[in-house]
């Protein structure tokens, strides 16, 4: 009996680790912090880092050294060398199961996404600041006739994704349910974050229909705090001054007699490296089901990897 | 141009003050503080008042003054009286639109209930700790052929019952997005109240089902705190130690990189006043709506109510 069990689980253990390894990921923008904390998710996730990424111009880092074990060759990328094209049909040819993860610079996205959609390779892009209609023209026009797959994110930490959605619902099913409450909104950022957090911009644009102050109130009066000081008096823990992503949202009623508060804190970047292998492991099972049926969907946003997540 | 803008104003005054005092309210409960405070809610919204009330069997408060205004002569409410179905018809030949607020004890919810479906009087109901499956058969069974609509829910708070619905939601649409996250709740009320919170308990069946921790966590972890120190450490001020419902929940990562924290703090009654005054302003437009044309629909909660407020 137990050695049967011990057998069962031994085979699933082995399925599992197969499937992760059988999937390969190029990790581009390296040595961008958001990239290698990406390339370092994949690593433990059982994804295998393939030796290459794309990097900027400046080639000061010619590789890089992942998780002490996996060593990546960084080499220019497109927009800045004319065979990233053929690089990448390269690369899948010796890894068909190769998914790309992109954290660059929002002025390299449009080049890369064109190059992922000619080589058809599926990928995950989380650079934030891109212009996604553009993006999304590029996916459709140039991907036309392209076998593609795309995940498109400008913020890839899936909690805080699943709470906008929740919002988004609340506001369109009970709009002006907190009519005359008060809005207040503090947000914290490391001190180099000069523009006030998107995510906060998005999220107000939902309070703001449920206490129906849509058309009085303004990003200015988003409480923004860039200093250790106040930032500390936060709640921001010490460690976490150079990266952090603190926002506290408040509806008062007019009387002070109810308040309700939502506070989503974020330290570090693992949760949005997290949501990225996440969002590489739901682009390959995309994969293996279009394999089977094709479909007409092949551009995802990180509600449908979340909401995929929650049909398993 | 001046004169014609006063002319269409007064006549919009006019109008809205004369369909919010058409609707005559008999408030059943009172001296019950929550009782007395819908009907203050009740006629700061301008609805009439009538001067009879339904009380429990002590007797000992034979009249009431609300809003040092409307005098209210409280009898012996159905169980109390063998003539409350009889008192109620004729209260209705005087005020035809009637509707019944019940803030009553939770041992007397059937009976009451039971007699305004007999008397075919409109009601609202917020009496918390009812049999609601109980309720629920009173009117279909008893209601059966008897032109009655009703509102019955536990809590009349109606941004803390949209708040509910939207995690309710949440829950259904991405569980487990928030896997492997420690989820800790605390919860603060007046020292008189034994029970823990029932909106809590509500509220954690959804954050478990994000949490993946449904089978795990018990509502014994729920941290309940009932004394002034304890309470006013949590945040709730000094002159709402006696009536108050304060709530955290938060969810935190295994590393714990990544909170987040939903609060819901109530003072006093007003906001639970206020939303019974939302309740009883529709079921008078479901009924003007049914008398238009008649709807299957006659029993109701607060999600309708907010719905129904959210399509206006």
């Amino acid at each position: 009996m137990m050695s049967r069990l011990f057998l069962t689980f031994a085979a699933v253990l082995f399925l599992s680790v197969r499937f992760a390894s059988s999937l390969h990921v190029m990790v581009n923008g390296m040595p961008g912090p958001m990239a290698v904390a990406s390339a370092e998710s994949c690593v433990d996730r059982g994804f295998e880092l393939v030796p290459l990424g794309f990097t900027g111009s400046s080639g000061r880092t010619p590789e890089l050294l992942v998780r002490d074990k996996h060593l990546v060759k960084l080499v220019k990328g497109p927009g800045f060398a004319d065979d990233a094209v053929a690089q990448l049909v390269r690369l899948k040819k010796q890894h068909p199961n190769l998914v790309i993860v992109d954290y660059t610079h929002p002025s390299a996205t449009l080049n890369n996404l064109a190059c992922y959609v000619q080589a058809e390779v599926d990928f995950v892009m989380g650079t934030t600041g891109g212009d996604f209609a553009a993006m999304k023209e590029i996916f459709e026009v140039q991907g036309k006739d392209k076998k593609v797959i795309g995940v498109i994110a400008p913020n890839m930490a899936k909690q805080i994704v699943a709470v906008q959605a929740a919002l988004l619902e609340m506001s369109r099913r009970f709009p002006k349910s907190f009519e005359s409450y008060t809005l207040t909104v503090t947000e914290s950022h490391q001190a180099t974050k000069a523009d006030t957090s998107g995510t906060a911009k998005a999220i107000v644009t939902h309070l703001t229909t449920l206490n129906g102050a849509a058309d009085t109130f303004g990003n200015e009066q988003i409480v923004m705090l860039r200093n250790d000081q106040d930032s500390i008096k936060f709640g921001v823990p010490k460690e976490a001054l150079l990266g952090h992503a603190f926002h506290t949202y408040r509806l008062t009623s007019p009387d002070k007699s109810v308040s309700f508060e939502l506070q989503h804190n974020v330290c570090g970047r693992r949760v949005y490296a997290e949501g990225t292998a996440d969002a590489v492991q739901f682009v390959a099972q995309m994969r293996a089901e279009a394999e089977k049926k094709p479909k007409e969907k092949r551009l995802f946003n990180m509600i449908d990897v979340l909401e995929y997540g929650g049909m398993q």
